[in-house]
């Protein structure tokens, strides 16, 4: 499918026709409000409902919010509706492109000229740990003798995380202080991070909730998930070694968070579903609440994640990023639906906007490490 | 000093003149708001504001509020001056006590008829550790050759908690189910917790937050509380055991936490100040930024944390509530302003209505052991 956004069509846009991610974003001296990016530019929801370029239009209230909460707390037939309703705003040779067309000046702005903002305010943040790679890698680095404790292949392993530190993409981090201690030294010292590293992760977005003291089955999971987005889980590696026993880490990662500002719908998803990662002939099966044969048909998504960098002299130097890593997300060994389950599975009441991020995606192979703790094993072999 | 509100005056009085804690209430089917307790009633804070009864009544939009986060943003001085007219305004023999007693009836609504609800939406909540009686004690429990580690002393151990399960006093709990992994088996089953605890926590509330990458130091921190609450952080000793590893308690602590509905202002714990714990001869000194005369001469609080149980056999044969502990919470550790440096250290930032709670209040003796998992020596010795 075309859009008539020609930018949609390019063969390396972001943003095609299929993918109509949400934000929430600024710009012409006006209020935050709701986004869909297509090609190299943002479709103001607001103002197109209010065009009434929207099939129907009953959804106007929602529209009209600062973010996304209401549209995510919509049942998932409604929230398809409006999907669909926008793909025939945008879509090229549709009964709606010649209205979209002559308005395009007031609904379509150039994503270059918007200011991005974080879509949703995000009550808990929780944080997984559901590459048995990233998990194995890691662990051998903490615990030489005990790299992948006895629960992994039984229990998603998961913390929670900060909210209030959640940052869109494009915000300056600050360098962390903390307490550190050198590996030839008995006690701690405070000071700047010296390991300051990353996380490369998918996270998504609950869209309907659960009560207090109630469960999300598995087969119930999938609905209550909204979309999906990137998320830098920023990690103070010599912090988190000092401070992360016996309650886990806190201030190696509090300190900032950064996702990204488009959020994928699930629909726009649904095309990359494919099997769960096949457990290995001597792994447990995983506990009946965790197990259907829609997960294990389709709980993964075919993704990669990728990770390049450029650092200021490279800028200066006009030199493209360098990639670091490229991870298959199916390779997890937990799928997203599995996250949800688990997370309510003993009464914890997930709520609309809610982060649940997957942790580090990480391959099996040197160049599929999502992050520079595995990747430059510690430091030893730096990029 | 006494109050015309006689219940005030009676010497087990939870609730006498010194005290006056800001709590948010529903009654006589009116919407919530912002009430404080004095005796056996409630001080209806906007009714009283809307009644002129306040000297000045610049405060009234704050008042008007459904929750306690205008107050807790308040610079210091002015909480201060709202404080010291709610005192006048309630005091037997002021100049305001004929305008409150003829209003009476209008102002004050008795606790018992009153619904009692979260005083703000927390946005954050952090768990600390900050009893060393108590990290010894589960500590020899969980790792009986190790129940110290090596960063006690210097680091003020803490996680982050669920906030969306954050409960007031009197919500029913729900015992949760999950994984657990019984001593003699190889493999996890799913089910209901058989080791539901309790923690017995002082909590605080941040009244002024801090912005992102900046920090609190310790001579500052003080000014960013606002008040204090009792805390039962629930734990389900069973799936603590079995999910705890490598990334701390998640799904353990995150099916319900209980807070108090009364927020104690940090200006009446004041006269309760005291110099924090001595560190043992052998201790190392805390670092520089968790250090201070001031910290060190009145860190402390001399509180205790009393426990009592009734379980519903005993409500039958209408016997009284048995006592399990009275702990000090002057043996912790680290002090709470410690706490609040410690977690914006790094840049964490901190904000109005963000609950930071103590840790497990156990003091060194049988007697003073602030959950069951201490108490009963993991469930040898049933209470």
């Amino acid at each position: 499918m075309n859009s008539w956004v020609d930018s949609a069509n390019l063969p390396d846009s972001d943003f095609p026709l299929e993918n109509l991610p949400y934000g929430v974003f600024s710009a012409r001296d006006r209020h935050s409000r709701i986004g869909v990016a297509i090609g190299d530019s943002i479709l103001d929801v607001e103002r197109a409902a209010a065009l009434a370029l929207f099939p129907g239009g009953s959804e106007v209230e929602v529209f009209s919010r600062h973010n996304l909460t209401g549209l995510m707390q919509l049942p998932a037939a409604e929230r398809a509706s409006f999907r669909a309703a926008l793909t025939e705003l945008l879509r090229q040779g549709s009964e709606a492109e010649s209205r979209g067309r002559s308005r395009r000046e007031e609904i379509l702005i150039p994503i270059a000229e918007a200011r991005l903002e974080l879509p949703v305010p995000i009550g808990d943040y929780t944080d997984f740990y559901a590459s048995i790679e990233h998990a194995t890698n890691v662990g051998k680095m903490f615990r030489p003798d005990n790299p992948l404790l006895p629960n992994y292949k039984y229990v998603p392993i998961g913390y929670h995380g900060r909210a209030s530190s959640i940052v869109v993409s494009g915000t300056p981090i600050t360098r962390p202080s903390g307490q550190t201690r050198a590996p030839n030294s008995d006690t701690p010292s405070f000071g700047p991070s010296k390991m300051l590293d990353y996380e490369s992760e998918l996270g998504l977005y609950i869209g309907r909730g659960n009560e207090l003291g109630s469960v999300i089955s598995l087969s119930d999971a999938e609905d209550h998930i909204f979309g999906y987005c990137l998320v830098n889980d920023w990690s103070a590696r010599d912090i988190q070694t000092w401070e992360y026993q016996p309650l886990g880490p806190f201030l190696a990662k509090n300190f900032a968070t950064t996702v990204s500002p488009w959020v994928v719908p699930a629909e726009a998803v649904d095309p990359f579903r494919v099997a769960s990662r096949a457990r290995a002939a001597d792994d447990p099966a995983p506990l009946d609440y965790l197990s259907s044969p829609r997960n294990e048909e389709r709980g993964g998504i075919d993704a990669h994640l990728v990770v390049s960098i450029r650092s200021e002299r490279m800028r200066k130097e006009k030199m493209e990023p360098m990639q670091l890593t490229k991870a298959p997300f199916r390779s997890m060994y937990w799928t997203m639906p599995q996250l949800v389950t688990h997370h309510a599975s003993n009464g914890c009441n997930l709520k609309t906007g809610d982060l649940i991020a997957s942790g580090t995606v990480s391959g099996p192979s040197a160049e599929e490490m999502g992050c520079l703790l595995e990747l430059t094993r510690r430091g030893a072999d730096p990029v």
